[in-house]
């Protein structure tokens, strides 16, 4: 089977975005209370919103399962304070558990959390429990600049992460790095702030003992890896000049996806990258929809570049497409096996 | 002949990091004065600093001239004001000025302008001129992040940038996009924020009109462009969804080094990115000084993956390690015919 490891409901009913913009009007009425999830959509809105669009591209291009989450761009974290994020993340995992729910073959859930700048993790752990636990997804997504373009937190490898960390650990869940929006215009958000995360938490945990204290802690960084396996070197250098493991040791807790948009980039990454460490992902519909002239496929139709890879053989091919994300997530093997998969 | 277009003096003599340690240590001072440059070098230390070095990896390697600037990471632009940054950059400008004196043959001048935090760049255009038409340099480094770290100054297409290119374009000089150190603990210099700073300034470009402004007006993005090659099939993607012109408009504008330090990193930025647009570059020594044990040589000798490209035919070679620097540093061009070469 193919499991696509990072999916995002883009395509949500307008009703999920109606809520938003009410939610942050509010911000701006002095001594107004925080805006609690106030909207309904109905069963038959959200199959709507996805049989004509993720779930068609999804079942043409032969994906089984998407690993499911809200969208990274709008999680928005800078936004108001840690309520404004708590109503909000709360508001699009409920999304995600109904969708969840309606294709219990198709997707499985992976959370939003409810960060805020400087803000202490806790209602995190809470939300990741709740998600966890009471709603049946298997795994987070952690943004590592909630200032969403200035970088005012502190890196993921400082102690103020822990908790969640701690909690991921208990549960059993990976987490993706993913950033979200950007509000700095030097960054536009899928052109430079996605990738520009990926790198720079990637190097954070070259330069960090996280993984002594957390051994089984997973995270994954998508778009693949952003600019890391392209300068492989570099960073194989780094670690050996400052003093630090060799990447196969960081390898045993850090992924990357494949969300790399053109057959050399893909080539390479499988080139570079310990096939055990790299799942299969598309992020449709995402941030590139268009068709690329040049081979008249989408450029997002990552599994053609996949199955072009010269020399990945077949029990390969089946590791990056299913059996490291089994792996990885541990919580999707058992939704997997419980469903006779 | 091979021409690397991307060197600096990181092994300048100790009286230079002695003076900049003085001159911000005065900062520190209420009402002193600023510290002006009060430090001589003799020719004998400028060449102890060089011969047993750069010069001897420079010639080890078959490469003929090297395009040398002040060191990027000592820039640090975001300390004290324009007037710390005017000092700063004289001193490091004139001892490059010295190299080029003392090795014309091998060494071209590329300044260093003495950018700060939200300040005006007319000292930085006064700068460029003084040292093109009085020293003899033939481009320019330019920090798109003055803040090093925070990103607090406008993109590099807005109009606060136009003086500079103003002058870039009447002098006919080409300006490296390069960014300093970094004050934020989430980015570490070169494992991070160098990368993040040519994939971030990339993508301004492919949103701005600045080369209908500045036709002539050429950009070097160094370390192999950043993500960019990797990820060329998302900007192409991105160009087209955005209404952007497609890739080759662009490149009529921008080019990109060789800096990516193993051989599939190479092979990916001669794959995707045109013959024309990539100009051989090694930064020695540099960010990455150690030798790869995978393959016994130097991460940094980049001639050799250069060299092995498959498929790459001797004209190709031939731009890339000479005639298309020649054609970006048009000064560069008239300074290597004037001495018969």
């Amino acid at each position: 089977m193919i499991i696509d490891c990072h999916g995002h409901y883009t395509t949500a009913p307008k009703a999920l975005g109606d809520y938003r913009q009410r939610q942050t009007a509010r911000l701006g009425e002095p001594g107004a209370p925080a805006l609690r999830l106030d909207f309904r959509i109905g069963d038959d809105e959200i199959r709507d919103s996805l049989e004509p669009h993720q779930l068609a591209t999804q079942r043409q291009r032969g994906v089984d399962m998407t690993v499911f989450s809200p969208t990274a761009g709008a999680m928005a974290h800078h936004v108001g304070n840690a309520e404004t994020s708590a109503h909000w993340a709360q508001a699009c995992n409920d999304l995600v558990h109904r969708v969840t729910q309606l294709y219990p073959l198709e997707y499985a859930g992976v959370c939003q959390l409810p960060q805020s700048p400087r803000a202490s993790l806790a209602n995190c752990v809470a939300e990741l429990e709740r998600c966890v636990t009471g709603l049946g997804f298997v795994g987070c997504n952690i943004n590592p600049d909630p200032s969403d373009g200035y970088w005012t937190d502190p890196p993921m490898t400082d102690r103020h992460w822990y908790p969640l960390y701690e909690k991921m650990v208990e549960l059993d869940v990976p987490g993706m790095v993913h950033v979200s929006c950007s509000c700095n215009p030097n960054f536009h958000h899928t052109g430079a702030h996605y990738l520009n995360g990926d790198t720079a938490v990637f190097m954070q945990l070259v330069l960090s003992d996280l993984f002594k204290d957390f051994p089984t802690l997973r995270l994954v960084i998508p778009h693949g890896g952003g600019a890391v396996p392209y300068h492989w070197g570099r960073y194989r250098g780094l670690a050996q000049q400052l003093g630090r493991p060799p990447m196969p040791e960081l390898l045993r807790n850090v992924f990357f996806d494949t969300c790399v948009y053109h057959q050399s980039g893909i080539n390479l990454l499988l080139d570079v990258i310990p096939v055990e460490n790299v799942l299969f992902a598309s992020e449709i519909h995402g941030a590139v929809k268009g068709v690329d002239p040049q081979t008249g496929f989408h450029f997002d139709d990552t599994r053609r570049y996949v199955d072009a890879v010269h020399g990945l053989a077949a029990p390969d091919l089946h590791k990056v497409f299913e059996l490291n994300a089994r792996r990885v997530y541990p919580r999707l093997d058992a939704l997997l096996a419980a469903q006779g998969r």
